[in-house]
């Protein structure tokens, strides 16, 4: 439903864009959800996106499309647009929406634009600005609800009512030293006796991340305890932010898309809209893996070559063996990739884990060897050198189950010695170690075949 | 920092539970954040898990961690506690919970359970289990908070004290006939004066979701929109339920694995924990397509193997001209699928979409088929018979753009035929089609060489 309504939107922005129909786009602009202008925004040309954005008003309707927007959009978009729209736009946004408009800005720009706002507002958005976006720095807003442990509950609903925050899930309290030691539901505040203290109320185990913290681990917390908000803190109890449950279901989308992009070695950015150049540009370093691994597997079959020809069966299993193996690695490393993802693995049980997989992998591997041993042996019966049948086929079996092992235990290992080295282990399910896995496949394949033959 | 207290958690409740301590484990449970039980049990055995879980006390605890393990764990858990300890549980749970525990367990032990329920949440669970887990209704809450037009905000806060939700983001406006025709949030109902009748606060064009839609779906109007919770209606506007943001937080959790775990073809359900046998029985027949592939290679490789015999450089090439159009293909069914899941490809642009990736694919089939011309040029010069020298690197040249196209071309097409087919398109970033990419790009390899030579 939303999606064939979302269509009719962009065709008619398309068409009113195309013929230049300033009236009309304003007037679809005004019955429009600033999610839905954002989404539709895509499927127009780069000309297009810059004059609808334009009409958008009032200004506020503008500014929120900008952040609803994929940022290559919205980066493209605060390029083109001139520098006086922008800085009204940005007198709409929240400090934290400010600080990720100026990431994306240089030097000069910065200065021109920050100087429509007040000090104080400029300076809270350039301090945000500095936090790693990828960072829980990066997602909290700065504006939160504190009390002090004394205040009654009627005093902070009065309190309530004269703030302007956008959405307040939590009451944070916190002591003389701007310490955070309780949270209070605004449930609980609302059902409490007007004069009941909030110390009586809050919680005092409140489940914080600090300001450094990697966007994945705080969505993981917000996941795991079911969060609304997540109060950010400096030096473990400095309260300095809080990221809301909103920014953190995009977080888990965006991290979901890297995780699979990853996988498949295909990069990470990707829109349906950028150009042919972009996306060759983008897509062809992620293959070269597969190129080297290509090369190492032109090297191995260069080096086997006449075991190869002399004994064709040999050869004719090559895709069979490495795909097998491939498949079996990509299985592990996947399994394991996602399990580090969701907190599913501890780094004390990993060496089980490994095991585990290596032992599934000869498992699997012994049920597809004795199925090909069990097709050669009907095949290829008059290929293979009569006397030698039965060596080869144990051989072909053996090499299966080797390869598959070795394939599950390169697939459940890498993501860990990855985290550990401070590399996605997303980057592990992906081409570097199925290429790796499909060299080495073939190379314990021709291995155990020349040494059997 | 939560990781490291986790594994301590762990593991002095696995000492605990071997020692039967069963004082020893209380007091840790009454510690313990409910979500950080339900995390923890799973790295313990099946009857420790067992032991510990029958600790736990009071029994709203108890219902809270069973709630938040995943779903094989609760599973378990359900079979193994008797009749009495589930009946108590069920009492402390929200409809919806109880829902989910009656889809998991047989008729007879249903009846017994529900007897312990009142008429109205007995029949209230029974409706809801109906429901397809996987879909709206499997999701929602029955407890919502609704008010007429003409409530005021007074009334409306006051009726608000009285009940007895869990969490209350929006008021829900229905008219006589209950069908939903407004919303407003928490916070514009606190700030408004006491006499506002709520039709002046009022959204009247609330996004909503009809009962049977796709948690996919839903998840993705809220992510969208950035809901904390999205109606449920039945015939387009008869309010039935509420979704809210903490469960789809779960939902896209889920569905991200779900598609990195199909895009691996390793099955969709695993856990650390679960034995050798269940990991053996629910990977092997996701090789399946792998395997069969295989088979066509074998096919393959046989018919042409008097070519690849007389020109060894051709055999060589195989592992390269394979992988790099198999990872040519991965990178477009992958982007072309998480286009489609995250909803930034509309059907109306699809065929643009995949001639775009015929095209993309062409360019990088180009820029690798030139340097294994080149490699081969240069490495390959005595072994290939003089000649013919030119001709054969044009034909591997050509023979890597026309593979690498038609692998991008099958993989941009498959995800939307098979999202068209009503097939999780999460699949064609699978094993399925790249080990189709396999063949056809081996059969396509073999061809051009054969017509070239």
């Amino acid at each position: 439903m939303a999606r064939s309504a979302n269509q009719v939107l962009a065709l008619t922005l398309r068409k009113l864009a195309r013929s230049e129909n300033s009236d009309g786009i304003r007037r679809i602009i005004l019955k429009s959800h600033p999610a839905d202008l954002a989404h539709v925004m895509r499927s127009l040309t780069a000309t297009q996106q810059v004059r609808v954005f334009r009409e958008i008003r009032p200004l506020k309707k503008a500014a929120e499309v900008l952040m609803e927007m994929e940022p290559a959009l919205s980066e493209r978009i605060i390029e083109k647009i001139n520098d006086d729209l922008l800085a009204m736009l940005i007198v709409q946004m929240a400090p934290e929406e400010v600080a990720s408009v100026l990431r994306t800005i240089d030097a000069p720009r910065r200065e021109l634009l920050l100087s429509d706002l007040s000090f104080e507002e400029a300076s809270e958005a350039e301090a945000l600005a500095v936090y790693d976006p990828k960072s829980a720095g990066g997602l909290m807003s700065p504006n939160y609800f504190v009390v002090d442990a004394k205040t009654t509950a009627s005093e902070a609903i009065q309190k309530l009512h004269r703030n302007d925050y956008d959405i307040i899930f939590y009451l944070y309290v916190i002591n003389d030293h701007g310490h955070l030691v309780g949270v209070v539901s605004l449930r609980d505040l609302v059902r409490s006796p007007a004069n009941t203290e909030v110390k009586e109320i809050m919680y005092d185990e409140v489940v914080r991340v600090d300001v450094s913290a990697d966007r994945e681990d705080v969505a993981s917390l917000v996941a795991r305890y079911n969060l609304l908000a997540l109060p950010v803190t400096e030096g473990g109890n400095q309260l300095i932010g809080v990221v809301t449950v909103d920014d953190i279901i995009d977080v888990i989308r965006l991290e979901a898309t890297e995780d699979i992009m990853h996988a498949a070695g295909a990069g990470v950015e990707a829109s349906p809209n950028e150009s042919f150049l972009t996306s060759i540009r983008s897509r062809t370093p992620w293959i070269a893996p597969t190129f080297f691994a290509g090369l190492a597997g032109m090297a191995l079959l260069s080096y086997y070559q006449k075991q190869l020809v002399e004994v064709v069966p040999l050869l004719v299993l090559i895709p069979m063996i490495m795909g097998i193996a491939r498949h079996v690695g990509a299985q592990s490393s996947t399994i394991v990739t996602r399990w580090l993802a969701t907190g599913r693995l501890e780094f004390a049980t990993i060496r089980r884990v490994v095991l585990r997989e290596i032992f599934i992998g000869a498992i699997i591997g012994f049920v597809f060897g004795t199925v090909i041993t069990l097709l050669i042996t009907l095949f290829f019966q008059e290929l293979v050198f009569e006397n030698s049948m039965l060596v080869f086929a144990i051989g072909v079996g053996l090499s299966s189950i080797a390869s598959t092992s070795l394939a599950a235990a390169l697939g459940a290992a890498a993501p860990p010695i990855f985290e550990r080295s401070g590399i996605d282990p997303a980057i592990a399910a992906g081409p570097l170690v199925t290429t790796t896995i499909d060299v080495l496949a073939l190379w314990v394949y021709l291995l155990c075949a020349s040494l059997f033959l």
